[in-house]
């Protein structure tokens, strides 16, 4: 049986994103429905919106952070997780290499229809209990960032409690989690990022001190006041590579997960053999690094932080507000004025 | 009490190589002298002689790559060591971090005195028995590259039997080692060349195939004719970097040691990211690395592969020889012909 829901969708190549009613496709076997109650933006939604992004499928529900409660089960799941508050694990079909996600890989919203909407039909594996200490918006805010974070730091970074770790861009979703993290770990972070306000506040969160991209040669100036990192974790790319590699310790780790600044023009090569640095790639995370992350942010009773909340039908505002860059943490869409 | 030896001395920048009679300080205590018997060169030896190298000292005996016989010992060594034949261990004052070695680290050949001498001073430390299966030659083949190819191929890349593992470069010491020790090991092993006698060469040790640098996106065109490579060793960087990020399996180790070709214009970041590729710098090796290695040689009943041999006097022409960038394999300097 078909569900109409109330969904921002997105009909064609930049077109505004709009609340409508949309027929979801039935549950299958071993999936559950979720009511959704808050979603949060990341910057792939934006860049489907703005068709920069791989086999585009319209209509096309994006969101790939929610929280709810379970409304509906389909044959082969319990119906004890009707009415239980469940954050959804984004990362579909990762496949059994932990080392990296397979071919069939998925990110939850588009091609399958995503968070920003009353309802999200996922599989019943994907459904994790919330956390009871963080308010639904809170929850939807978690896991995307959450996870992409945990895989960078721990996973492929392997921090610990004595490492001097720098994370990069810090207004970002993604970095802000990595610098929670880090702390609650007991490393010492630092942070860069191109605005003085977002570094103070990342002081405030317990950041020992943070430099501006401005600063010119920014990765020497940190490798002489503090002596470098044992791990850098950076999403920006561009010129950024090669600051780290100027500021990361002799056999330190630099993990990349995104490249919003694009391409470094010119790679010091020499530095990477001669210092003898490890660099990780990394994108999203597995289920195992996505059930750690709900432990350690459990127990350390991290929040995450939060820029702006929206209502659904604010959704074109909230895209362009993730887009203006101006946030510290997460845009959070919420289904109903609660 | 000094030491008059027989050595090739840089004198000056660009200066020819001339084999002269040369004062060599007196042993330290714990030091050894080794009558050299045979040497081989480096790139590196090179550079120096070309002025293309940080901190030259002057005057400079080069060579780091060395076997002989000791023929006396210093204060605070057994004198049972008088008359073995050994291999000299090149890394000076590595340090105790495993992951890279310190800032004191030096190679041996400049500033210290190095192997393109009738005698050579080390620590003692610095000398292992040399494998009775290989000639004075074949040992001096082996010391620098076969510890750089063991420290990139398995210390950093983690190189296991069912790995397919393509060496880029297949002419040079180090390549040619890393291909011995793969293959030895049991693994696919694939190798780039500009020069299709080499690719062959290759394969008569052994490899699998290989594919000229000529050839445009060779790096696709691997990843499509057998299916990713799990390991990348490569010491040429340049453009070479970015077809290595293209025929890298997900989730594979990228271990550069070197980067002869210079710098890439334009790195791929995204692939480093979505492909989740760990990319390992690595120099030369520890004490761990040298002992693992010649154990694993010895084991193996592997010997290096020797491209020509010269006499010491004719040093200048076996520079020249090693510049060409004709050989297959080491340039080996006898002190006398035997």
């Amino acid at each position: 049986m078909s569900l109409v829901t109330k969904a921002l969708v997105l009909r064609e190549k930049n077109a505004i994103p709009a609340v409508e009613d949309f027929f979801l496709p039935p549950m299958r076997n071993n999936q559950v429905t979720v009511k959704i109650h808050a979603a949060a933006l990341n910057h792939r939604d934006v860049w489907i919106q703005q068709g920069l992004y791989a086999k585009i499928q319209y209509p096309a529900i994006v969101g790939s952070d929610g929280c709810g409660y379970v409304s509906d089960v389909a044959e082969g799941v319990s119906e004890s997780l009707i009415g239980q508050r469940v954050i959804i694990h984004p990362s579909l079909m990762w496949g059994d290499d932990i080392k990296a996600q397979s071919n069939n890989f998925q990110v939850l919203g588009m091609p399958t229809y995503g968070t920003f909407a009353h309802h999200c039909i996922v599989d019943a594996d994907r459904v994790y209990a919330a956390p009871s200490y963080l308010s639904d918006a809170e929850c939807a805010a978690l896991p995307l960032a959450g996870l992409t974070a945990w895989r960078a730091l721990m996973t492929q970074g392997k921090a610990q409690s004595h490492h001097k770790v720098l994370i990069t861009g810090i207004g970002g979703g993604v970095a802000l989690c990595a610098a929670q993290f880090a702390l609650a770990l007991g490393a010492e972070v630092w942070v860069t990022s191109g605005s003085q306000d977002k570094i103070t506040m990342a002081q405030h969160l317990g950041a020992k001190g943070g430099i501006l991209y401005s600063e010119p040669d920014f990765g020497k100036s940190l490798m002489k006041s503090m002596g470098g990192f044992d791990i850098i974790v950076d999403g920006t790319g561009g010129e950024t590579f090669n600051h780290a590699l100027e500021a990361i310790k002799p056999g330190g780790t630099i993990v990349i997960y995104g490249a919003t600044a694009g391409t470094p023009s010119n790679v010091n090569i020499h530095r990477i053999f001669w210092k003898q640095v490890h660099i990780i790639g990394s994108t999203m995370g597995n289920d195992n690094d996505f059930a750690e992350m709900l432990a350690f942010v459990s127990q350390h009773r991290i929040k995450p932080i939060i820029a702006k909340t929206f209502l659904l039908e604010q959704g074109a505002e909230a895209f362009r507000y993730l887009q203006s860059g101006a946030q510290t943490g997460k845009v959070v869409l919420l289904m109903e004025n609660m």
